[in-house]
Parts: C-alpha cells; structure tokens; sequence
C-alpha cells in the first residue's frame, strides 16, 4: 500500500497478535478491509501522524488519515512519555481508522511498569437503551496492569453484550443467538443472527433496561466521548464505517475515526515492587476463589488469550478458508506472492 | 460525632445530593450505618486526611480512617488542582469509608471545565463469573462530562447487573428477582431476593457468561485495583463491610476501603467552547435518536438524576417510615432534636 517498512511491521505486529491471542475476527482476517479503505482513498498510507495539542499530561494527536494500527501505537508511545515526566499521560486521537485490538495499546504500556488504557470508537452498530437508532460502536475498553511473579492482568472488552464477530460464526452454523445480544429493525429482542443485515442493532452490556443496559449505553458512550468528542474526531452515529463500501457521512462533525489512550506509572502512586506484588496476591486469590459447579476454575481477565498464545506459538494459527482466499486477492492485487 | 462544621456540612451535602437525585439507598438512609461504624471505632471524626506520595499528575491520599463523605471530596479537590496545572489529575485514595454516590464526587469537576471520574471499591457481595465467592464490591464508576447548554453528561453505575438496594426494594414488596440478578450459594440463578442472607451473590453486569458477565467481572475487577491495590487499602474479599456488626478481615492486606478519583481539564485536549458545543451537539443527537415503541424518549445519562432534582426542589424528599426511625435513633443518641 506504500507503508514504509517501519510502519508495515507495526501494523503486522498488532493484526498478528490478535491472532496470536486468538482474536481472530481482529487479525489478518481484517487485512482486506483495510487494503479496502486505502483503494477508496480512505487511508493514507504515509501519515505526519503529530501532536496538534499539548499539556504536560495530555496530547491530542492528528493521526493525518493512516491506519489506526500505526496510529494508536505512536499515540501510546506519546503517553509513556508523558507518565514518564509526569506519572501519567493521556491522548486523545483523532483523523484515524480501525487500531486492530484494544488490548495491543494498552499492553505496551507493561513493560515499563505502568497500567495502560486503550479505547475508540467504532461503526455505529449499536443501539442505545430504549432506540433503535444505531448511534455507537462496539466501543472496546481495554485495561492492562503489571503484577511481578503472575502474568499481568489484561482486560478488553466491547461495550456490548456481544462482539460482531460472535454473531458471524452464528451465521456460518446457522444458529440462533441467545437473547439480549441483538434487536429488529423495530427494537425486539431478536435471537436472529442476520438481524443487522435487516436494519437490526446490536445490544449495549446488560441487553435490557432491566438487566442494565443502561449502563453498556454509557459506558460506549464514554468511550464515544473520550475518543472523538475530546479530539475531535466523529462521534456517535457519524463514525465512520469499517467497511469501504458504506457511504462517509456527508455532514462530518470531525475528522475521521477516534482513540482515546492512557498510561499511569505505577510508582506515581506506591513502589512498583510493592504493586506488583500485591497484584500478584490479588491474582493468586481470585484465581483460587471457589468454583461453581460445572466449571473448571475461576478466570483472570486475561488467562484465555494467553493460554490460546501458548497453544498457537506451537501449533500456528489455524485460518478460516474465506480469510486465505482474501490473502490471496490481496497478494495478488499488491503483487505479494503467496 | 465529633466532625468538625466543615467537614459535617460537606458530609451532609453528599447524602442530602444522593437524596435529592433519587438515589435514596445513599442518601440519609444510610446515616445510621455510619453512626454505627462510628460507634464500632471504625471511623475516625477528626482525620488527618494527607498526601503520601505524589508526582505533578498523581498522589496517594491517606484518609486517616475518615468519613469517605469527607475524604473523597477532598481528594477530589487535589485532582482538580493537579489538573489545573499539568492538564489530569489522579487520586487513588487508602484508609477510607463508604463515600456515598460516586456522581458527587465526579461531578465536583464540572464547574472547572473538567471530566470528573471516581469509583470506590467496597463490601465484597459480588462472585466473579464461574464463582460462588463473594471477592467484589458493587463497585460504581462515575463519569461527568460537562457541556454547554444542555446539562451535563452524568454516569454513575454499579458494575453489577443490579445494586443491593433495588433487592431491598424487591423484599419489601415480596416480589421476585429478575433472572441475572443473583445467584444462590452453589452458583445457581435464582430470582429470590433474599438470596444474599443465605450465601448466594450479587452477579457482574452481564449476569451469566453467554450475557458477558466475565466484562462486568473485569470492569469491577479494574475498579478494585484502581482504589485499593494503587493507594494500599484493602482489596477484594479483604475490603472492609459496610456494616459495623460484620467483623473486619483478621489479616487485613491494607488500609481501610479504597477510592480512585480523576479530573481531566477539557482544554488540556481542545479549546473549552469547542469541546462544550460538541457535548451539546451530541447530547441532542442521541436525545432525539429514534425511539423503540412502547418508550417515550432516548435518555441521556443523568436524565433520570435530573429530572428528580427538579421534582424534589419543588415536593421535598419523601422519606421511609424506617429511616424515619433510624434518624430519630441517631438524634437521640447523639443529642439532636429531631
């Protein structure tokens, strides 16, 4: 696409460690959509991605149209250093696209002893409490914190009851997902799994008011306000679309696609040591709550996509015959051999 | 008990702000429950509330066995003047008590041109998803986000799918619990409301897996941490009970409950007036977003909150016949005509 080499392994590293992490709807499965955007002139393959605005704890970044991949990253490496100097460091980035995983930015912040946040937002798919508008996306959160002996604890999660990509492996069996994940056209609970194809939404954390949906409602709306508001991106119902062939908005409230990212030095607060290893009691006793029946232990945010780490760095990552058909085209499209 | 003026009147002002927004579970009602902490030596009238670490962005605060009411706002106050100089500030507090609702204290930044943040841990009622061990508190986040003309963006949630005091409003009525809500002792859901006297718990907004409880698991989990394991409280199972006559943990790993404040001064990311309008622009928006049939009106978060000051200011505060009673219990231990 005419990344330099810098940027074209950055953007490798992120979409290969959701598929390392078995992230799979977030890895090179996406690598087409991306290529998509950049044939549409929606990415700008050789960004000034720079600092528009500063404090001594905060930045706003213009991410000058490249893909998020490369963008939140860089965004990233501003916060350390601005926790470095200050104990923390907060950028808000606008005139972006799709950053990949959540969990990637945040994690990069672990090996200097900090806690690293990472959030945008995303296609509005979402429907807010009582709607059937789609004003959000499936607006990841994700929150990494250091511990010494155990493995850090690494949470990333949509703001939704489900993840699109979950309805789309429902799509392929053919089966029905359970309620409280998606809505109809008209704001009934559906367990259709075509239901955004027919005007459809997906449902905030919680899937009904009496559930707490409310609360999902808010929560990706922060995420919306954090991201896009804050820099001056396109919020809420204008995000624009992952995928290149839905229209832009014509009436922009800001330039392109928003992230909000964040690092806190843990020594701004207690020695890092003493931390760490409280944290890995905190671990240690959650791992060893006690378990219901039926289950085998208690998980730490985190435990499945390192333990699908471990099972992949041996076995390779298995890929879905659609996704290495899409390799293919874009190979030959770019003149990759395959 | 001792407080001197300043610190009563501000302590006042929370409850009386929780009443008069509705959230009557936080408001004088729970005067008593503190009364009693009081008399059980647990709080300490007269705190030496102090910074013990600190950097231009951050700081520990030890709140000297305080009354939260008083020591949460008071860490708010050193937020916000962190933030006026370096852009954020953020205050992870130890050695506290329960501090009211959250909203109080995040929205103290509103009148600065600040996003205000807080969440407390607090009395372990909550079993991670696949547990049957109550190890979380309910554990709110409160997030307030100032505008221009419309009224502030205020979230303030639980991270469970419901609080405890909407099953007290269940028992009185001798109504059952929605599914999701609780579960029984082995792990079981269970729509008795009763459930948490006799070993179940509170479930994680999600409610079961399938509903992403493992997010509101993690969302409760990153609350945790941010006020107990930063500042050195007690976390998890160790956080101490709201109620005097439960015992604290023998083998405390920390001081008190644990806070997490944060204050982000808007035109430390883009210019105050810009970033106002946009709230506005998009708190109208999502206002008007198209309503699913049967509901009247797309809520903005704060709305409900709102919307009771205004018929409060005018109808007064109507008051349970029980915590009628308990406040004329305290008057008259403590020699306060009622």
């Amino acid at each position: 696409m005419g990344c330099n080499e810098a940027d074209s392994t950055l953007a490798t590293d992120v979409l290969l460690n959701a598929d390392i992490r078995g992230i799979d709807s977030h890895g090179v499965a996406r690598l087409i959509g991306y290529v998509r955007l950049w044939n549409a002139g929606r990415i700008n393959p050789t960004p000034d991605i720079k600092i528009v605005h500063e404090t001594p704890s905060t930045a706003v970044v213009d991410g000058d149209a490249g893909l998020g991949l490369v963008v939140a990253p860089r965004a990233m490496e501003i916060a350390i250093e601005k926790a470095k100097n200050v104990g923390t460091g907060w950028v808000s980035i606008k005139n972006s696209n799709h950053f990949g995983i959540a969990g990637h930015h945040a994690m990069m912040a672990l090996e200097h002893d900090m806690i690293g946040m990472a959030m945008t937002n995303a296609s509005p798919l979402v429907a807010p409490t009582f709607s059937t508008e789609r004003m959000l996306g499936t607006n990841p959160i994700a929150v990494a914190i250091p511990a010494n002996e155990q493995p850090a604890f690494v949470a990333d999660l949509a703001t939704t009851t489900a993840a699109n990509g979950k309805l789309e492996i429902l799509q392929r069996k053919s089966e029905e997902a359970p309620t409280g994940w998606v809505q109809d056209k008209e704001g009934q609970t559906s367990t259709n799994p075509h239901e955004l194809k027919e005007g459809g939404a997906l449902l905030p954390l919680g899937g009904d008011r009496e559930h707490g949906s409310h609360k999902g409602y808010a929560l990706g709306s922060i995420v919306d306000i954090f991201s896009a508001v804050l820099s001056g991106a396109n919020y809420g119902p204008w995000a624009p679309p992952f995928v290149s062939f839905l229209p832009l908005s014509d009436d922009p409230v800001g330039e392109g696609l928003g992230h909000f990212v964040g690092a806190m030095r843990v020594d701004a607060f207690r020695p890092a040591d003493e931390f760490k290893s409280h944290m890995d009691n905190w671990i240690t006793r959650f791992r060893n709550a006690k378990v219901a029946e039926g289950y085998d232990r208690v998980l730490i945010p985190g435990d499945p996509e390192r333990e699908m780490v471990d099972i992949r760095m041996k076995e390779g990552i298995p890929l879905n015959e659609n996704v290495v058909k899409d390799l293919q085209e874009v190979g030959d499209k770019l003149g990759v051999k395959f």
